[in-house]
């Protein structure tokens, strides 16, 4: 069972540097939060870590992700995206590069010279599973 | 174990209206998001949520709860506090109008007039175990 997003949602997505909460599991059962940049490929959410990063590690063992979309300018608007995840390396610098121009206007090594050039980067495909919320 | 929360991240609650993303644990295991008014006491987060919520269902079963708190106008800084609940009626009606007054500047009652009068409110103390972030 996969769940769609809204024509909203998409528009929100696509059209303005919304940031996202993800919720991946600790390896004790208790919810990680990080903030992220997200775009998205149809009804699936991308976003991307680096290997060995919390988030990262969590997802490898249990796959199951919930995203908080919520507005800056409409606080009382979200979209809560549950799904599962899938990780690959696999154009993982071009997403990043593809965020950083998003949110930044820039590529990721100009945003950020501090980053490390040899960090092995991932996409993080999200299929939605339910999508709970007003967006 | 207890946390501190920094005087940044104080400031940030009582003098913003910033909203914060809580995380529970399903039934299932897998987070559970939503938005929510915030404030504090010392080193305690407040919230305030309804009896048969799925997050106050959620926070009974497993009082392990993870809280973003992340600017708007400063989406770069964060504080990620993990923590566990107490869940106590007395003083709901209080905070929930405290809250209200400082997200909206009415009482509850006003802001949403539709809102159930005889919902049974419920005060989330969050006491924190850890805070992760830049705030």
């Amino acid at each position: 069972m996969t769940a769609s997003l809204s024509d909203d949602l998409k528009s929100i997505i696509d059209d303005t540097p919304v940031f996202a909460t993800v919720a991946t599991v600790q390896p004790d059962g208790s919810p990680q939060l990080s903030i992220t940049w997200i775009t998205r490929d149809g009804d699936d959410l991308l976003f991307s870590t680096q290997v060995g990063f919390q988030k990262e590690r969590n997802l490898r063992r249990d796959p199951r992700v919930t995203v908080m979309i919520n507005p800056a300018d409409a606080p009382y608007t979200y979209a809560e995206v549950r799904g599962s995840v899938e990780l690959s390396s696999e154009g993982a610098q071009v997403l990043l590069d593809q965020l950083s121009r998003k949110y930044t206007g820039k590529d990721y090594a100009e945003f950020r010279p501090s980053a490390k050039k040899n960090a092995e980067r991932v996409v993080v495909r999200v299929t939605p599973r339910k999508v709970v919320g007003s967006l």
